[in-house]
């Protein structure tokens, strides 16, 4: 997919949601646990509920992985469903890999090739050998950990008279371009997202940290919205488990549905929407 | 595992040498192109025929991935068989993982209790959140990224007045201890070595970048060896595809056997041995 294609996706859906697919067997409503694929099951009907609220999906490895084999298992089956009842969808797998250009060409085998995702969380600690191996598979995209929404954000990405974050950002830029490239910019720190913005007006940025995290939807907008959206806003939690019991599903499409009126007026304050 | 067992089992072995587990199927040899489970059998073999000489395993995640749930079913049957028939080896997973409080949890599960790894690789962009959760599990090891040895290291981890090596370093040792944390310290950079020998006294590395990439193990002891030791030094490629054809598990003994020759006489130019 392309920035413009993702871009136009938005402006259909007048969306920049992002669901976040981050299931716990713990959490999830019970009739799924005895099933021979809970969590699959449990993201068909968030899927098949929210899909038209919403441009991006985001499965986080962590939870599929805690389930070995089964879990990866479970993670391709969401994936494949995604591509065949959904079609259009920006599919990102949350993984935050991080390795030098070897191994960082097998992952992008595993997550490009193996599995038909669109885009990876990458952590840049390593430096461009652990990205250029993702920027080489056209068509797909590299989503490079810039500004985090942690707390410990502040140990080293934040640290110093020049930032890490800006660091990376200054370098990242010119790795890629508009169409392969995007950044992680949390969402709780809007006075940050003001200047990395400046640094950086034109990238798409993917957002976590709205909702449970404390940011919000109108300050990510205020300062991080550019002439084509250039937002990913992702919600997990605040959208998985809005409900409990039969009616989680319609829970989670009205959460969903919240989020993207919200979005549809801050697109239309800009003017996006009447072009 | 504790560090005083670790260096226990380096003096039972006399070597410090980690074996990396990472199997292409373009490289193994024919015969197991078509059994089910190739990758794991191309292991076994290795496993048997290098066990005596090493201390420690480390398969990476991403040579594994990339056959979807098959490849993490090759993964699991891998350290399961390391631990039923050579136990007592330290076996590292080298992920990477890089994630907040929430997914380093789920990550810590997967890889410690999912699966019986004694360590992982992380990567530390994001801080104490995404570490801690591994060093909460008692007799389990975070490793940590510092100086790694590939060439674009210098893009963030080498750069700027106090390196972000050296502020992992010196943040990263209060977090855990002796006996549950490690760093990553590529052998390519030997007069780098020393500062951060200095700045890191007491704790293991995992060194990687020996043989391919250039590192010798000679330069990693002058520079590295501490009085326990201190030191896994990491080969893959240069062992597992030691030998061709029917021979390739002689080979890898062989160049396995040559490494840890070289380590059991530096063990003993130490003095360490003699105790």
């Amino acid at each position: 997919m392309t920035y413009q294609q993702l871009y136009e996706n938005i402006l259909a859906k007048k969306s920049f949601l992002c669901i976040g697919l981050d299931p716990e067997i713990s959490k999830i409503p019970n009739r799924f646990k005895h099933m021979d694929h809970p969590i699959f099951e449990f993201n068909k009907e968030i899927i098949d509920a929210t899909a038209e609220y919403a441009v991006a999906y985001k499965p986080n490895s962590a939870f599929y992985e805690v389930f070995g084999a089964q879990g990866w298992n479970e993670l391709e089956m969401t994936v494949t469903y995604i591509r065949k009842r959904h079609p259009g969808l920006f599919v990102i797998l949350d993984a935050k890999r991080c390795d030098i250009g070897n191994t960082a060409r097998m992952y992008a085998r595993a997550f490009f090739e193996t599995l038909d995702f669109d885009a990876i969380t990458l952590s840049p600690y390593m430096g461009h050998d652990s990205v250029k191996p993702f920027l080489d598979h056209k068509g797909k995209w590299a989503i490079i950990l810039a500004a985090t929404s942690n707390d410990s954000a502040q140990d080293f990405e934040l640290a110093g008279e020049e930032p890490l974050y800006a660091k990376v950002l200054n370098k990242a830029m010119q790795w890629g371009n508009l169409d392969n490239t995007m950044f992680v910019v949390g969402a709780t720190r809007p006075e940050m997202f003001k200047s990395i913005r400046e640094l950086c007006p034109d990238h798409f940025f993917l957002v976590p940290g709205v909702g449970a995290q404390g940011g919000t939807v109108s300050d990510v907008v205020k300062y991080g919205m550019n002439s084509h959206c250039g937002l990913l806003v992702n919600s997990s939690r605040g959208i998985i488990y809005a409900g409990e019991g039969d009616d989680f599903a319609k829970a989670s499409a009205a959460a969903a549905k919240a989020m993207a009126d919200e979005m549809a007026a801050s697109l239309d304050a800009r003017g996006l929407l009447k072009k």
